[in-house]
């Protein structure tokens, strides 16, 4: 079997963490296996990397700041290597450029293009352990690009479908997906399988696990994916095409994500074009725009509502007042204390009634609704940041999930 | 002009000194220079990750390590190119890969074999400050390779080298070459010029300003090579050809190293072919000897005591065990107390008396001579560590380097 196993930063966070994974790589090889090793940067490396560029610069250039923080992995995949060398098997570490991981030039949020997969092919044909540095690649004109904080999981998902791979274990210090939160949750319960756009959702939301696109990619290449906690051995989560037994349930999980920031542009003229205008500015600057939400217009005016990531809310921010003028209104509205909370079941589909007992239970908590987004397979309510905690108990317990 | 200036450890050893390289390289820029800037890791960067190394590994895999201590420089050059934009100057930085900068494959101690001139030309041809990560290539297979402790230089002079840049100016700690060392000599003085060759003689022995392939790169291909402070504005030291204004100096300096150990091997057969068996091997293993010398035969056998970099010596001491077995002799005596003192000038080929005037100095003092080897512009000495203070002070004042 060939397998892809991607560590995080937890789990490579000190030399005797970096020695423990080498460990457990090596007694999947020992098993017979081909091994791929996608790492992280040490853990709280890329935050020092960070500080330092913006102890020089507040907005620091793209390409610059992609060429400092990939340094983190490159450390990270150097000492592993030399960590499984010294247990007496061989392994040769490898950056982005080195296997031709060719990405689009949005630096800091590149996007995969392609893999050379025969370069890696050769390694393995070796019998060596191949440890590749996540989260990095080139563009075409060979400029290093980093594929946004998470990145390494799709790197290692990325590799499994481009391998075609037997199976792609995430690393974690969760020991799988759950529920909810532990933290919050205290009852949650892990997941023996989840389906794809369960966990697009849940990760959509908030639920950190996983990078979303590495769980898009899997999706598309039907990569099976495994989240497993690198400090024991349990089972974990196999994350893969939904199934007839998945459908039994309703709702799988309650996710929450503080994260994100509202924005709202009251008192627009409602013409066609407007949103267009506004969103293609927004995401031409490589911002994700999330929730959208148009209510019909009143007089000739209408209220646009949406949701950005907050780190990106200064940015947002900016451009929307810029095109907001342009369109007329003058009138924005911030606001970083939110949460969005959501539920989620690929059950939801053909079982009525969840969007009506989601309401039902915020209700009784007191909690007011600000916004609401549904898609087939979830509904999400965007709350105070306060009431973040209560929420999602509330709703775990309401759908039956505590046991 | 184009000009390549390098900047050590100390020179960007946290973020406000990156700051200040920047506004010197950008008043560079703006006197209509053309400029390339070469960067070491920050200071203490280098050693953090030779420690993290150590910790996992004793005799690390050379290829790791030097995926390992590579990122050191990058993180320098991503941190000037941003704080030169900062100042609202172009600037872009690049790794050894992204301009070719092509090496053997001896890790952690390669030698440039080429560098693609055209690339570099192309991104000053677009107005912009190239800042270049110092001490790393790659090998023909695209390994990253680094050029050893004070590669940098290497770096500088041999991009200076490949575009006939006008100047190389390195700065450093010191503003320029003094006749010893100022922490040793009080009465040490700078060195407006010295030749390339006297320059190969001090940094060979000891005077660390630059790196000894840095200088064989310059007068291979006549770079004009400054040394000058980053901290003053003091003109420096021009390392150039010999002209005949130097020759009137008979002795221009007095340097010293102490990081070399001795090993003798003692009662060898005294036959053809048992020199050259042992330095091949310790050169095939990358260790560079330095001061060999062989006594005369005495009963069919002889003695080899040769001098190697004390960091090598674990490394070329079982090398030497193994082969003296071989050639019937178990007698290895092996020594790090030692220092090398050396007396260098272009003026010493026309002047008799410097060696005896050496020795005679160093009687004086009461200091025992362990081996002599002597070039027609140097005389080197190996004595006891204890000794070197005070025989450098001596041969200081004995030659007149005082005034």
């Amino acid at each position: 079997m060939l397998i892809i196993q991607k560590y995080g930063g937890t789990s490579v966070g000190d030399t005797d963490r970096i020695r423990n994974v080498a460990k457990r790589v090596i007694a999947s090889k020992k098993e017979g296996h081909d091994i791929i090793v996608v790492v992280s940067a040490m853990a709280g490396e890329t935050n020092r990397l960070v500080d330092l560029a913006s102890k020089i610069s507040e907005e620091p250039d793209g390409r610059e700041y992609d060429m400092l923080v990939s340094t983190g992995e490159q450390v990270t995949i150097a000492l592993l290597a030399l960590a499984i060398r010294n247990m007496g098997v061989p392994a040769r570490s490898f950056l982005g450029h080195q296997l031709r991981i060719i990405t689009d030039n949005a630096f800091s949020k590149a996007r995969i293009k392609s893999i050379d997969a025969d370069l890696i092919r050769r390694e393995l044909a070796k019998g060596h352990i191949a440890v590749v540095a996540g989260f990095q690649g080139i563009d075409e004109e060979g400029n290093i690009t980093t594929l946004g904080r998470g990145g390494s999981d799709t790197t290692a998902v990325a590799l499994a479908a481009a391998l075609n791979a037997d199976a792609c274990e995430i690393y974690t210090d969760v020991d799988g997906v759950y529920t909810a939160d532990p933290r919050i949750v205290p009852s949650a319960q892990r997941l023996s399988k989840i389906s794809y756009e369960e966990m697009l959702e849940m990760s959509s939301l908030g639920a950190k696990v996983l990078q979303i696109r590495s769980v898009e990619i899997a999706a598309k290449y039907n990569v099976p994916l495994w989240v497993k906690s690198s400090f024991n051995n349990e089972e974990g989560t196999l994350v893969t095409k939904e199934d007839s037994s998945m459908e039994e349930v309703v709702v799988s999980g309650v996710a929450h994500d503080k994260n994100e920031a509202k924005i709202a542009v009251r008192h627009l003229a409602d013409r066609p074009g407007i949103a267009s205008k506004l969103f293609t500015t927004i995401s031409g600057a490589n911002i994700n725009v999330d929730m959208i939400i148009q209510n019909v217009s009143e007089d000739g005016f209408t209220d646009i509502t949406f949701t950005v990531p907050r780190s990106d809310l200064k940015k947002a921010l900016s451009l929307t007042t810029q095109i907001a003028k342009e369109l007329g209104s003058e009138k924005i509205e911030a606001d970083e204390k939110i949460a969005k909370v959501s539920v989620i079941g690929v059950g939801m589909r053909s079982h009525a009634g969840v969007a009506s007992q989601t309401f039902a239970t915020l209700a009784k908590e007191g909690i007011n609704i600000q916004m609401i987004a549904t898609s087939e397979i979830k509904i999400s309510v965007v709350i105070h940041e306060k009431d973040t905690e209560k929420a999602v108990r509330a709703l775990h317990k309401a759908f039956g999930l505590d046991k």
